[in-house]
């Protein structure tokens, strides 16, 4: 390690509109050395997520602001290369917050463990931080009811192909909504009954509520703007929208005004939930045991789109706002396995 | 009776934008003859009320259109004049759904009757409807903790009045919106901690900011629109948002768009509920047990905003738009008592 040099991104400008690469800037640096009871990791994937658009604004949110010059924090998987505490050993594999960099170091008592079953990546995606939002979103927040009929946005990104697929396991009729042919495709492949392609439907209020003859029960919502308001003219009396993400707004300098038919929500009886998975972490072993017993049973694929390289992790970013990835977006910046 | 008249109020033609008294008629009938087994009611209040207006549009809706040439429908409060029922008794009060017309006649089993505590107009407002549309929406939907920081849109209106009383009662700190310093005054002496005349306050972000330091637990929407935005700004972590009304769009043509910052409710996990107060009739009890107990303990007050003559029932309705009303608007279309 003594020849091997640590890459990180850092955070260079706040972005105004679509981040640019300007915004980031490639930092070299020794590689760190694990001091009394730390070890040393080595990342093998790191993640990109939408929802890290909102921490390079600085302004008051639930989340801090990145600090400009400093590396980006997200999720990351790796394994231990060197350790000197008792808590975690080399070839532990761990997960952390430590993110768009390739090496770091944390107390061994701070490290995540966890006994890969499926390659690691997938602990990124399906069986990490968007498999358990897809799930407590759906489940708890959005009340989901056997047999219900469910509308999902963004619905091949890493959230919304599990939201889709928890549905279809609950018996749900399905409807997901994509931005290309290749994706509505695999959507299909999943089991989902419909698909609608946004950029190509004409009129997506019509699109809407042609998929949903008899109205739509729950609405997980990813997108928000024009799919909020076709969602709500074919809402049905008490349904439930969580609402997870409104991607169409993180890059908006100015944002677009909402729909005008929130009006709607009051003779329909609707419930309008957000939420943020870090409060239904007493779900975990729920999501872990059902994950399983879905996987088992023919009806949780998954599927990650990877970018090779750290310094390809502004551009991986970036194109979850171009519509770049089917499945989670991942970012191999080491090997699977490092020792 | 024979030689009296019924005078109501028929929907001539479905408004387009706000309503005009071209849009109403007053028609002259014989005052109906109770068959066997019904009565005959003299109407001594009618109300009008905001909600009616959606009803005068021919759409998909939770309640059915008015229909054209015939007597409009609404909550009255008036007194059997003749009876071939045994189950209502000349002289006794009721309440009905048949509103916008001095005399009807119904089944003698299928009125409301009820003991008058208080003027009986009253039971058109703090005590009837909009005081148990205020009573569920705060408490039930809205999910009031005692204590909590309260922001009430056209607080001094039939509900906005009633909302502001309980959320006080229950220790909490309120603060009202209104569109006028007569309104303004109105609710100071009803305890109102703080209150905002959105017509003169300048930017409503700014004064709903400043009037909540600690920010708003409890958003009880009347209004929509800039008012909904102007909330969301200043939403506390976890603040929920009954729907309970949105006066801003009943009358649009084209509903001006949304707010903009939608998004909030995803990172402070906000929860926005529309409800119709018919689904909360199960609370009825309580809402009379505790209006009874807030009122003898002087911390319920109401008031209301009397038009006399039916005929005067068009220009009552369409006064709502134009914040004529303190308290429930209500028209006097007979005596106090009839017998």
């Amino acid at each position: 390690m003594a020849n091997q040099k640590n890459h990180e991104i850092r955070l260079k400008s706040r972005p105004v509109g679509l981040p640019t690469s300007d915004n980031f800037e490639v930092a070299e640096t020794a590689v760190p050395t694990p001091g009394p009871g730390q070890v040393l990791v080595r990342n093998s994937y790191i993640s990109v997520d939408p929802y890290m658009r909102g921490r390079m604004i600085d302004r008051k949110s639930y989340s801090p602001p990145f600090k400009l010059g400093e590396a980006l924090q997200g999720h990351a998987v790796g394994q231990v290369v060197a350790s000197n505490s008792d808590a975690a050993k080399v070839g532990d594999f761990v997960q952390s917050m430590q993110g768009w960099r390739e090496w770091y170091v944390a107390g061994g008592a701070e490290v995540q463990k966890f006994e890969p079953a499926v390659p690691i990546q997938s602990y990124l995606g399906a069986l990490g931080m968007p498999g358990m939002t897809a799930y407590a979103g759906l489940l708890r927040v959005g009340a989901l009811k056997d047999g219900e009929r469910v509308f999902v946005s963004a619905a091949s990104g890493a959230v919304g192909s599990i939201v889709c697929q928890i549905a279809k396991a609950k018996g749900c009729y399905v409807v997901g909504s994509v931005g290309s042919d290749e994706k509505a495709a695999y959507l299909k492949s999943l089991g989902v009954d419909k698909t609608i392609n946004y950029k190509t439907c004409g009129n997506l209020n019509a699109a809407v509520a042609a998929a949903f003859p008899e109205g739509i029960d729950v609405y997980f919502e990813n997108v928000g703007g024009t799919h909020l308001e076709a969602a709500l003219y074919a809402m049905r009396p008490f349904g439930r929208i969580p609402f997870c993400g409104m991607i169409d707004m993180y890059n908006a300098v100015e944002p677009p005004p909402g729909p005008n038919n929130l009006a709607m929500i009051i003779g329909l009886q609707l419930d309008l939930k957000g939420f943020i998975v870090s409060s239904h972490y007493d779900m975990l072993a729920d999501f872990h045991r059902d994950m399983a017993a879905w996987a088992k049973a023919g009806k949780m694929k998954w599927r990650e789109t990877v970018v090779d390289g750290v310094e390809n992790a502004p551009a991986a970013f970036i194109g979850l706002f171009k519509g770049d990835n089917v499945g989670k977006m991942v970012v191999r910046v080491g090997p699977d396995k490092a020792v």
